[in-house]
């Protein structure tokens, strides 16, 4: 029996609006999630859980209440559980998420940029 | 306060062995290793986590019992709990693996490829 990896960038050509994650697979209670990002987000946190951004192709950046990081291409970086960030790119980046399934895209904030939960690609 | 993300390319230059699983982040109650892998592993499997690869470069395959997956760069594939798998690769693959911290890369197996499961880098 073949079995099939999934392509990232296969997932990430199937749909162009941003801010939109879509799961891509689920590991344990995990869903890894595609996402194009472009501009500004909203301020929010995730109270009961880290959020992984790994970039796959561009650049962004998270502002924190205290300072901020870029996230280049093969870049990863964790934002720890309850602290508030907000993602920032000035041109489209496409990023993998990793996070408890369930978790939303806004967080504690909610707003007009809540997205589904549970959009499969 | 700048934040930094991590550079996996980074990562992965700052070693030379295979099949010797480096953390790098961690995320709630998981780590995100980096490895290279090149010729055959054991056949092995997680009787308590499924696992996820992601290929950062080069092109692995995993055997299963009953077929195998070929896993080329920005491909990502999750091996099920309990599933007994074997990863190959002709030539060195560099490799993202998430899975629970503690998770030992061969399993249920043992024996002398088995790395430390808190190798940080």
């Amino acid at each position: 029996m073949t079995h099939h990896a999934i392509n990232l960038a296969e997932k990430l050509g199937a749909f162009s609006e941003n801010w939109t994650p879509k799961i891509v697979a689920r590991m344990n209670d995990l869903h890894f999630k595609v996402v194009k990002v472009c501009g500004e987000f909203v301020w929010h946190s995730h109270p009961e859980t880290d959020e992984a951004f790994l970039v796959l192709d561009g650049e962004m950046r998270i502002d924190f209440r205290d300072g901020n990081v870029s996230i280049g291409a093969g870049e990863l970086f964790v934002v720890p559980k309850g602290v508030e960030h907000k993602p920032v790119a000035e041109r489209e980046c496409r990023v993998l998420l990793v996070e408890p399934a369930g978790t939303v895209n806004t967080g504690d904030a909610g707003g007009t940029l809540t997205a589904p939960a549970d959009d499969w690609i």
